[in-house]
């Protein structure tokens, strides 16, 4: 019987899956090396593991990557730091190496597709996926749709006030300074505390900051995308503390303009955390096999 | 032969419409009055205008409404501040009148339904409108469809990065204070600089700063929506001296992170006015009526 295959692509190791869901995936982890080697240990994992073959497989990659399917570099890693892997064809080499249909998108667009099927927006038409860690990234699911428009969202980049006089932290964007990912990542808790984030106790200072950009942040999406749930993953969400003041904040902010349940007393079971843990990409991918198909 | 009705519901007009496009639009505006007269007078000329029967009527409303169509209350008005209107099942009074089906929308919305069909964003399927007037409102366009999730977009009320030191004017907006709306709107402009906006000059610095303020809120929308163009309709966009300042500031504030050629050199042909002027909504409408046929 066949099955679809996932992996969750990233910089420094490849999650991949097979299977049709969270109750039959079987994982294994690969180092990410060259692009070649990585590639071929990938289809030799789906070989073994689905001897039967494939139907279709998904990639969420880490990037950038281009999604535009009229482009020459569709499925492509394109500007990435990481040198052997710049403008590497990342679809076409495993869709070639497994000779089927190939889904491809980015890492956090697979992880609020997977969110969004089988986790913590499960049979919701609408949500949005927030991971805050190294960066800030964010995937919209829009009538059961990932989002992409021109290019796919780049969510971190948005501006939030910031008041100098109470952080006069300037942000770490190279591009932007303190857009939301220069002011809220966890390297800019780092540099603003002189500390890594997960050493910081739950009732310091930072978190309240953090919640406080957080929340205009979620401001802005709610006001932009109306989601019908949104789900905060990645390492500085672990700092289980934050949910209740960002939901706090959140309702300052909005201050009951916008009369849904969800949104005044509903907000404990609107701001989420994610429920597949660190399996959400790789089942993510597994969706993106399944749209390559067509099924 | 049969056609389309459309109607865009103002609080001081109705702007009704009856054709298939904005080659072969036959208008007729009818004023706002009791709910019960003005849906007649509409009824009225749609009878007259199309004896063959219309196929369905869409209508793109004043607000709020409720658009979900799980709801009692799906195509009323709700808590409007004209008495007569509040809790009217306009939708459903304009069905009943005409024995056709009917779309229901939100004005912004149906204008941005408008423009992607016929007008500015013509063959585009993401993409934004915004009107900037008396409030601030932006419909979306993603995957070719209107985005509504959990209520629809209240696109006017996202936070931006406000210096008091340099624009000591507090905001306007009832609920937010110094939201987009309450400091980039019309009556914001007026209250700030003590004069209607169309009386300033166009080389007054309210338009610097106007333009400052909507190009930080179109960052969010292009990090956060990635359209592939960008209408920009309403009063104060009349004052064409901001198109220009507004293009510039974006591209100051994205510096180069997204490398789109939309983006980078194209930004004269991604940030544009509407063309369909004051028709936008009830063409808008058009295309709903036909959405609810199901054509």
């Amino acid at each position: 019987m066949s099955v679809y295959g996932g992996i969750e692509a990233g910089g420094t190791k490849f999650v991949c899956g097979v299977g049709t869901g969270p109750e039959d995936l079987q994982t294994a982890r690969i180092s990410t090396t060259s692009p070649e080697a990585t590639v071929e240990a990938a289809a030799a994992f789906f070989r073994e593991r689905a001897p039967g073959g494939l139907k279709a497989v998904g990639i969420a990659s880490f990037g950038p990557v281009d999604l535009d399917p009229d482009s020459p570099a569709f499925g492509h890693i394109t500007s990435t730091p990481k040198l052997a892997w710049q403008n590497f064809d990342l679809a076409g080499a495993v869709g070639r190496a497994l000779g089927v249909p190939v889904g491809f998108d980015t890492d956090v667009n697979g992880a609020a597709l997977g969110e969004a099927r089988w986790g913590a927006a499960h049979g919701l038409a609408d949500s949005l996926y927030l991971t805050v860690g190294t960066g800030i990234g964010g995937g919209a699911i829009v009538h059961g749709r990932v989002l992409h428009g021109l290019m796919h969202p780049e969510m971190g980049h948005i501006r939030i006030p910031h008041d100098l006089a109470s952080d006069p932290y300037p942000g770490c964007c190279p591009y932007h300074g303190d857009c939301l990912e220069g002011l809220a990542s966890g390297p800019a808790i780092e540099a603003r505390w002189g500390g890594p984030a997960q050493e910081l106790d739950p009732g310091h200072p930072a978190w309240a900051l953090e919640a406080r950009y957080l929340a205009l942040a979620l401001t802005a999406w709610v006001c932009t995308l109306s989601p019908r749930r949104i789900v905060l993953g990645g390492g500085v969400m672990e700092q289980t503390q934050l949910f209740p003041l960002i939901r706090l904040e959140l309702a300052r902010l909005l201050n009951g303009y916008i009369r849904k349940r969800e949104l005044t007393e509903g907000l404990d079971g609107y701001v989420v955390p994610p429920q597949l843990g660190g399996r959400a990409g790789v089942l993510g991918a597994l969706v993106l096999a399944e749209q390559a198909l067509g099924a």
